[in-house]
């Protein structure tokens, strides 16, 4: 299956034509709301700033997907794969900038590993270091890890650490449809550090998502290729309740 | 299309094996919510009252289906065709206690009618008084509407009367399935009267009119035969995202 994997490289890609029109439902999203003329923030216009459009109602449905109504019936966001597009376009970003900060932690975590981990580990310090991990080996088969991104509230550093090196030492399709070791890292990184299925979400956090989701190059698929979003559109909605 | 209509008489309707598995859901629906052991009524505990589950939480979309999470996926329920079928029944029940109250308007409405009208009314006064219409004659060709019932905060009554009156002297498929003048009565005001599509709901009314469509005897149709709930379950999403 075809990997969206570089920032811009599935321009093609057919399912961008109704991925467009998803678009269009995002941007038209907040005009179908109660209370749409912007009273909810009357000093915005005072000021002469556009005032800030209400933001949909979102329902997280089994801890998984996020439903929105949009102009033309409800969409569905898988937040996993969503996050993986955010935190991917994110690491790109970062990596031109030169990287990002970490988090330092109180307490450094020391992690075991095996004799091609290490060796992988030594050849990356300098992607990882980029995603805000600062790590430095610890003996010849250990390594301690000082600062740590934050992607979100239950991210898991340790975890993630040993999940990366296990993917970038066995490889997987994911590590193969990459063009160097820093997408690679950078790939395997969003993967293993998005928001996973059955991980409550306040309200703010889903807006949030969605923000960050829809400003990506790519909103409409994962790093596997797979669908962040799908539609159901009113007339598919009414179908199914006989009404024609 | 097979219309259910009497409480009951759908009893061997193959859909009615899905439904039961929705009636699960629902049943199960407040399970898998947050704060389920019950912490928000305490009280209840004490006292030695089951506590009362908290509510799931509602989507309306498009001002016309209402969408909430259940054990297995999502349900999506058509607010018109259940609030048809909730008082379609709520009447079936008032018919045999022997009517419902009106509420009795402070300016009473007096509406023209055509000759077959006229005689139409003046052979359904009792089952309108059931639903709780106080209507009378007012000279040749016109009628006083004195007290009307009011299903919701929407209801129109001259709108609701007067398209009764040309259901039931025009005719309709559901007219057609009607056993009897009453169910006549019964069905056009359960259509004409039932909240419509385009309203706007609050979360309260919503909660209501789901445990009030869950109470019914035939929760999974309207009274033309077409269903009230869909659900998209789980695995379906999932396939919809390449996550097989």
């Amino acid at each position: 299956p075809a990997v969206v994997a570089g920032v811009g490289s599935a321009a093609d890609d057919p399912a961008d034509d109704a991925a467009d029109d998803v678009l269009d439902d995002i941007a038209q999203m907040h005009l179908f709301r109660r209370g749409v003329s912007g009273e909810d923030d009357p000093g915005a216009a005072e000021e002469g700033v556009a005032p800030r459009p209400p933001r949909p109602e979102l329902l997280q449905i089994h801890n998984s997907f996020i439903l929105a109504e949009t102009r033309d019936g409800v969409i569905i966001v898988d937040q996993h794969a969503a996050h993986e597009r955010v935190l991917f376009e994110r690491i790109v970003a970062s990596f031109e900038r030169g990287g990002a900060e970490g988090q330092r932690l109180l307490f450094p975590i020391a992690i075991r590993l095996t004799k091609p981990e290490v060796e992988l580990i030594e050849s990356i310090l300098e992607p990882l270091a980029a995603l805000g991990f600062e790590i430095s080996p610890f003996g010849t088969d250990a390594i301690l890890v000082q600062a740590v991104p934050s992607p979100h509230r239950y991210f898991d550093a340790e975890k993630c650490v040993r999940e990366m090196l296990h993917e970038l030492t066995h490889g997987s399709d994911l590590m193969n449809s990459a063009r160097n070791q820093n997408e690679r890292v950078a790939m395997s990184f969003a993967c293993k550090a998005a928001i996973r299925a059955g991980h409550d979400l306040s309200n703010d956090e889903m807006q949030e998502l969605f923000d960050q989701l829809f400003a990506t190059e790519l909103p409409y698929h994962d790093i596997h290729g797979r669908p962040t979003v799908v539609r159901l559109g009113l007339g598919e909605l009414r179908k199914k309740f006989g009404r024609t």
